[in-house]
């Protein structure tokens, strides 16, 4: 199926669904609304799922992992080889999002889908390389818009999978050093918004970097002219694999119906492509987290979506989706396990 | 020993481990600082127990459970039978607390400390009846002097008890009908603050019944003349008796070496009589979440402490609280489990 097809098979969530599930969730041993966005996330599940009683899901983080020309900038505090050496980090178990995937329960799916490093087949790491990283994007287009689109496919085909597994319950993850670079061109691009407004500090760099950073966007924006009318041109012209990778999870994922928890800057970049190609995306959404970087508030915003956390990460890889997916996990115990007014003979009148 | 015995043994943390933790921190393979308060709560823990690689701590979250006598005067949208109803909700284990605390693997104590009914022995129940609810504090004070600091005195030996157990981290709860009026009484008295900026909806009042609750407030606080420099006056004269053993739990982990993770607004209340007693309390307590209910950010600034969740919570019974130790639980595992530069080969030399 070609992608336009797919994304114009995106159904918006079913509304009513939200009542029903609030019906229930007002008969609990509970002052109405007093768990708030517990509640709230139980009702956006059991509307995603379409069942009354959802089962607890099966958790998985995709990390999508690319290199990026424009590295050779000096846009990033880390050189490139650090993104193929934290795929291996990834694979023994070491790294934070493994720490916290495990914590959170959920598999760890590492995808190679764009860095310039040749794998051998190896337990964990799937193998859908679309590019050798990304070309230099202040010489030309990052991608030909058929990489672009073999990126999306490669996201929605995982999608696909991992729903035939059995995963019911997604989150969106990243390693690519500079990538908040193309992510910051993304959100500038389509949102409007002035590159410097976008521009963070990515991994820490310092003020000189910080300036150079914000001319290579506007240098690459300028060349390259990508259309803001045309998400997959964007993605071509100043984005990145991974971030593409990601685009087409949330696709594959909405048109499954299966909820996705998208993780910080970077994966929001690749979310927000999506929601340009179909709004209805937004609600298989759940934000993970507020991202210390400044542009992923104003990406969030342009969405209309609420972040579940506020720790000031800033790590990427998938942590705060894997930290999201346990407060998700804990909504729907609340909205399952909990007893109603009438199972504990509680007086659930109100005197007011 | 005397409570005020107990208060003078607290030490503040030793601010030096703090540093020793971010050493081990900043070798893990990930920018430093890019696991923002994950890293804060790691180098919080290790401080507290004063050991360079904590285990991961057994956990248990005490409900106190205390009926006030306030009540009559109509400040809470529901009836006082509610207190002891949710009681035996808890003890069958399907209140909001009870699949919180599950989901966090945390126990439950049930503390009967001022619940105005007489439980039967129970399972699961801890019985340390003060008072038989609180006296109506718009006519005279809500406890004597001798009643507040016998509650003190609970928390504290429950503390000593569970450490003794070998639980190592703490978290406060508490049910009692009408509980959120000492609690903002409280706060004003100790902040300073007008009653009507520190009174909320509690369960969820209209707005004839909140004019009426800052009203009975303003009377009990006029009628009482709570001293603001004497705490456990404050706790006699227009607490509760759940408040109090809050205090103490929370005077007992200080003494005791363990973390508090303190629930919202009443819980609160009670943490913040403890820091007005000594301040080195604070830098053991841990502020779950933000509360929906307004005098919350008002305590938590008096005290300097910044929240960790922000889900619009209101229920109360310690449920952000367990909540909130699931991400303590998280912060410490990404300290003991993720790889170090060194172990993982990654270069974490920063190029800029």
């Amino acid at each position: 199926m070609k992608i336009e097809e797919r994304i114009s098979c995106i159904k918006p969530v079913r509304k009513d669904l939200y009542s029903a599930a609030q019906r229930r969730l007002d008969n609990l041993t509970k002052p109405p609304g007093s768990l708030g966005r517990l509640e709230e996330f139980a009702r956006r599940l059991v509307a995603i799922y379409e069942t009354e009683m959802p089962e607890m899901p099966k958790k998985v983080v995709f990390t999508f992992a690319g290199d990026h020309g424009v590295a050779e900038e000096g846009v990033s505090a880390y050189p490139p080889e650090v993104t193929r050496q934290m795929v291996f980090n990834f694979l023994r178990g070491g790294a934070g999002i493994n720490v916290l995937a495990r914590h959170a329960g959920a598999e760890v799916v590492v995808v190679d889908i764009g860095v310039d490093f040749d794998f051998q087949d190896c337990e964990g790491l799937v193998r859908r390389k679309v590019v050798h990283g990304t070309r230099n994007m202040t010489k030309g287009p990052a991608m030909t818009r058929d990489e672009a689109l073999q990126c999306v496919e490669v996201g929605v085909e995982l999608a696909g999978e991992y729903a035939d597994k059995g995963f019911r319950l997604f989150a969106t993850g990243e390693m690519g050093i500079a990538n908040t670079t193309p992510s910051s061109a993304i959100t500038a691009v389509l949102t409007g918004r002035p590159v410097e407004e976008v521009t963070g500090r990515g991994t820490g760099i310092g003020d000189e970097a910080f300036r150079r950073k914000v001319e290579v966007i506007e240098k690459a924006v300028s060349l390259n002219t990508p259309d803001p009318g045309d998400p997959v041109d964007v993605l071509a012209k100043v984005g990145g694999s991974e971030i593409g990778g990601i685009t087409g999870l949330c696709i594959g994922a909405a048109e499954r119906g299966i909820p996705v928890v998208v993780d910080g800057f970077i994966s929001t970049a690749g979310a927000l492509i999506a929601w340009a190609l179909n709004p209805a995306v937004a609600d298989y959404i759940f934000a993970a987290h507020n991202s210390q970087e400044i542009g992923h508030k104003v990406m969030l915003a342009h969405m209309g979506l609420r972040p579940i956390l506020d720790l000031d990460l800033r790590l990427g890889e998938g942590t705060g989706a894997a930290l999201a997916m346990t407060l998700l996990d804990a909504g729907l115990k609340i909205y399952r396990e909990m007893a109603t007014f009438q199972e504990a003979g509680v007086t659930g009148e109100k005197t007011d």
